[in-house]
């Protein structure tokens, strides 16, 4: 069961509020909460766990908005443009600065290189979404 | 076990990113994620569930969004203001749309009044956090 | 940046708690809970709504509870087995009622249908995270 | 806005799925979850993060456990009783495990004996919530 099919099972399926940039944030928003929360946890356990700290901080806060506008942005019943606009511009926020710290740490960890990559694709979703007519 | 207390219970309590106003945004996160919850299930089962869609999408949205902020703004390790103030932003702007949409059903149905309520007493909480030295 | 990809980046890929199986597990809850959520909001906006109120519950639950397992399983930091389990139990009842529900309307709707095989992936998804050694 | 005022706003008051220790678990739920939350974030920022890997584990899994029984526990349209008692199960053993882990640290921290207590509470309210008639 892809996401994408999921996704094109909505009878709404031509709405302006759902257009292809919407549909690829989202699937960008579930890929991000996960790596997030490997990231967060994977770094508790390494050894410079101290060193990580803004690290796991930052992987908890953005998993938490990317799971909250992964479902805020798969609704399409009624309206809530300026809500899902200013959590777009939130998560984008998000997902940069976890991706700023977590490339302090991507040499030496893999964890902290893949969910950097994560955040900067889940970035670059949520700022394609605003972008067109949105 | 008071939400006050648990919230005391952080050894950075005189950290300038958790003043008594964020302390209240939590408590009222927590309270307005509860009532939107409610809120929704509740107008679900109303005999006149058509004409309280938006309702329910604002209701559901907003809870999502105040959980996902209950989490973030009670954090203290690192730094992560940005975010903080982006979701905070967020949150005012769904708990506005929540409330407004509401309000037009507060005479039929007490679940709305009371959502709406928790939703202007949680958007004026995320005002408050958002405006001292935040 | 696909899913597999980010759960193969944990230092502790070698642990009996995550297996091939949990991993699979991982990956439907995030597909589940994405269906069940347009499926609930897709069922709202029909024109018969009414009498798929109790598809819209279980679908609204059935996200929840997907959502909290794909968190915890993905975790391998420190041991919680014992929680893992159960909500594996609790996740496989979640979906096979939710599958259920939908299961009666897939011929009428087409989220019904897709969001009716998410369940029953993810329900044997959970059942398999739990026959091993697990 | 109090969380009973809320709770009692629901038409549904006087289902047998919404019994007071139905209620007093939902609130319960909500302390609990952020009392881990706090906790999690509070060991996190201590110099012996090393030895309170476990309490952290288990705090995240415990409020991500609490938070998705809190939504479940207050919705009332249509039925969903095998998913809630299961969730019920699965969250009163995230609470013991986390009470346990957490009274290990709670001399030394307040914010481990204030969530200790609080998963000891919310450990209560499932278990008086699975009772009765349920």
């Amino acid at each position: 069961m892809s996401m994408r099919a999921i996704l094109g099972s909505d009878p709404h399926d031509t709405a302006v509020t759902f257009s292809e940039p919407m549909a690829h944030c989202v699937v960008n928003c579930y890929a991000c909460a996960e790596a997030c929360t490997v990231c967060a946890d994977a770094c508790l356990s390494e050894p410079t766990v101290e060193e990580l700290r803004q690290s796991i901080r930052r992987s908890l806060d953005c998993a938490d908005i990317c799971s909250a506008l992964a479902g805020i942005a798969s609704r399409r019943t009624g309206e809530n443009m300026a809500v899902l606009r200013s959590l777009l511009e939130a998560c984008a926020i998000a997902c940069r600065g976890c991706a700023e710290e977590c490339e302090h740490h991507a040499e030496l960890h893999d964890h902290c290189r893949i969910c950097a990559d994560a955040c900067r694709d889940c970035e670059a979703a949520c700022r394609g979404a605003l972008s067109p007519v949105h």
